[in-house]
């Protein structure tokens, strides 16, 4: 199965989970060495677990390492499988120069991209949200991130209104992208009660994908029960002796159905 | 002069800024086209302002644009003239992918990137102060963006503790720049206001660099006065009919003294 790049991401992405049985997106995070060193490293990564994934996810590491003419043609070959391809830029910059960077996304052949809800709406991710989705492309918001600092920032109470009582910060987040109508937001597993939390706001209009699944110490099973639709998985997978094995393991896990 | 990449970053921009008396960074947003294309305009625009300005930023959508391999030709280049390199990432990921790109840019022979610190420090931006500032990298941190949404994140108010009084977000980010010792901080030309309180907190040991003057609307002599170190000037000088004429009389304005 071919992407098909005429319907919106969250379709796709579903249709690609319901095809390999599997809910988890493979981070490649590659980096270090020549271009097609590089290369060689992630689509050695992708052929070994691509019937156990939905989705690829490159690092900006990842792209900046490969320069854009060998991400292009690795990102044809990922898309020829019938995965998705998601770039982690967690944009966070000005209209102009964020309409810049997704429409350059866009062309070197990816599915979706994340974005940090910091940014704000007007000047900031407006013109990504729009470009976006006239291209049919996915924007994936950050709501709760997987490392301890991320408290500092997504963890911090806001006050929205000079009268209102203060909220958390990812509460904010998770009903912006509601509101922005975005097509994922990601919260870590590392923390199972924030995925709950969120879930309740989003309800089924945005699926929550989740980084933080093993070497980071979060729990697939956990993480599904509070309500993370997708994993995000780097380097339990990466750096296993069979990265294969272990794909196919933590996607019977994440399907419980299989 | 060339670069001296044994010095701190704050000194080389100072030095190149009293050389070339000037404080504009010329901001290099370029993309679209062929690499060759994107690699010319990027040098034209360089060698006709060189000579009054003491730094140059790259947009990410540069980089990408450009790849790896014509990148570090061109901040070669650039370096060989004295001026010093920054790329303008607004990095915000965990520890491990931070660490990977600060090391790319590192490589590539940029100077100094620019970080948000929403971010956070434990598992978060600590890896890339503690990289940078090994291979005398600056750090520069976002305190207040220039586009109108910036006010939802940079200018909401934050709970620091359950007891304290509410604060503006952009202070907390100040008040980061100096406990990490950053190398610099972003405020919006735009926001003078917020410029002058900014520096209270900075006091001289952070400078602040401000976007936003010309096509965003900010105005050299007002943010001079607020504070601003250094001046971030892209499409006013990229899309004059004369880019050189432009940032000549920018560099005079922004040092009141020549």
């Amino acid at each position: 199965m071919r992407q098909d790049n005429k319907k919106p991401f969250k379709e796709r992405i579903l249709e690609a989970s319901r095809s390999n049985r599997s809910k988890i997106v493979l981070a490649i995070d590659v980096h270090g060495g020549t271009v097609d060193e590089v290369a060689h490293q992630a689509m050695d990564l992708v052929e070994k677990t691509r019937k156990s994934i939905c989705s690829v996810k490159f690092g900006r590491q990842t792209v900046l390492s490969l320069g854009p003419e060998k991400s292009f043609d690795l990102l044809q070959k990922i898309g020829g499988y019938g995965l998705t391809r998601i770039i982690d830029d967690k944009l966070n910059d000005i209209d102009e120069t964020n309409g810049a960077i997704t429409r350059i996304y866009q062309q070197l052949g990816f599915d979706a991209l994340t974005v940090n809800p910091f940014a704000g709406w007007k000047g900031g991710l407006d013109t990504t949200f729009r470009f976006a989705h006239e291209h049919f492309m996915g924007v994936i918001a950050l709501v709760y991130m997987s490392h301890p600092g991320a408290a500092e920032g997504y963890g911090q109470r806001v006050l929205r209104s000079s009268s209102g009582e203060p909220r958390p910060q990812f509460e904010v987040f998770a009903e912006k992208a509601v509101e922005w109508n975005a097509d994922g937001a990601v919260v870590g597993a590392t923390r199972p009660n924030i995925v709950r939390r969120v879930k309740e706001i989003l309800d089924y209009r945005v699926p929550i994908f989740s980084p933080g699944v093993g070497a980071q110490g979060g729990e697939i099973s956990r993480a599904l029960r509070a309500g993370t639709d997708y994993f995000i998985v780097g380097r339990s997978i990466a750096r296993a002796e069979n990265p294969g094995a272990v794909a196919k393991e933590l996607a019977r896990i994440s399907v419980p159905d299989n």
